[in-house]
């Protein structure tokens, strides 16, 4: 059974909303969608950093659209994993456990994988936004789009725009 | 560069002592070294199950003899990936992330993974004391003695009874 990865934030959370609400809530600035295009995220939001740090970032960000329908479905058809990159902010590892038990109960715990690079990470088929992780991955790379991958042309990644894109192509 | 993964609890982390010093707080009962081998460490220990579910178990574990100075040393020559099973108990998150820190300060987020099933993780070499583990593993694999496994005869393997021992192979 083909083995298929995917990645948390930015694929299953839909980051940006909750980092420009913070960055309103707590500077008054309004970050415009047209200024996130092709530039890393902590470089669009002035307090970025400070809020992807704060105890609650993580198990408060909303679920991307149509994900969850999607993998439960690609969980009937493939033996998958969710797998983050989480071990940068240990405050998330918990907080993105109890945030898939909440939104993706069907995924069992031997299913996800919190780490820091990718680079010892094998399967068929991963589903990620960031070129660092999917570089390093030797199966089939599906690039998500997010604002700051938006710019990316690469060959080796086949580019999705949505969850109903990769129903399309799983 | 060599990737090496190498395991915490059984091989970084001294798991035996802890369980046996819990067991004979709680419930009197001093399980023998003798009574151990080859046995799955929740079958000899009646109170096993509940100790490792409990807040700080992990945190509080003692440093597996030899293993500090050998994989400071491993760190300097290999790419080094510590990989631990630690989501089937979600307390043990973040504390095998402190714990790391404190023990092995020389490790950095990027090079530690915590996950359910290891059947994702790929590289060189992997060391570990567990064959569930072992046997999806497409590189060499060293059997890190335990008293659970110390039955085990596998040629997929070899086996090693110390960090002395791992020194000497890598």
């Amino acid at each position: 059974m083909k083995k298929v990865i995917i990645d948390m934030d930015g694929v299953m959370a839909d980051v940006y909303p909750q980092l420009i609400e913070f960055e309103k809530r707590d500077s008054g600035i309004e970050v415009e969608p047209d200024a996130m295009t092709g530039k890393p995220e902590m470089d669009i939001f002035p307090n970025g950093k400070k809020h992807v740090n704060e105890v609650g970032f993580f198990r408060t960000l909303p679920v991307m659209e149509g994900s969850q329908k999607a993998i439960e479905y690609l969980n009937s058809k493939y033996e998958l994993y969710i797998v983050s990159a989480g071990m940068e902010f240990p405050n998330s590892l918990r907080e993105k456990y109890d945030w898939l038990a909440e939104h993706f109960p069907f995924i069992t715990w031997e299913q996800i994988v919190l780490c820091g690079s990718k680079k010892v990470v094998s399967g068929d088929v991963m589903i990620d936004d960031y070129p660092k992780n999917l570089d390093h991955f030797s199966g089939q790379r599906l690039i998500f789009t997010q604002p700051h991958n938006e710019l990316i042309e690469n060959e080796t990644y086949k580019r999705v725009n949505s969850w109903e894109e990769i129903m399309e192509i799983l």
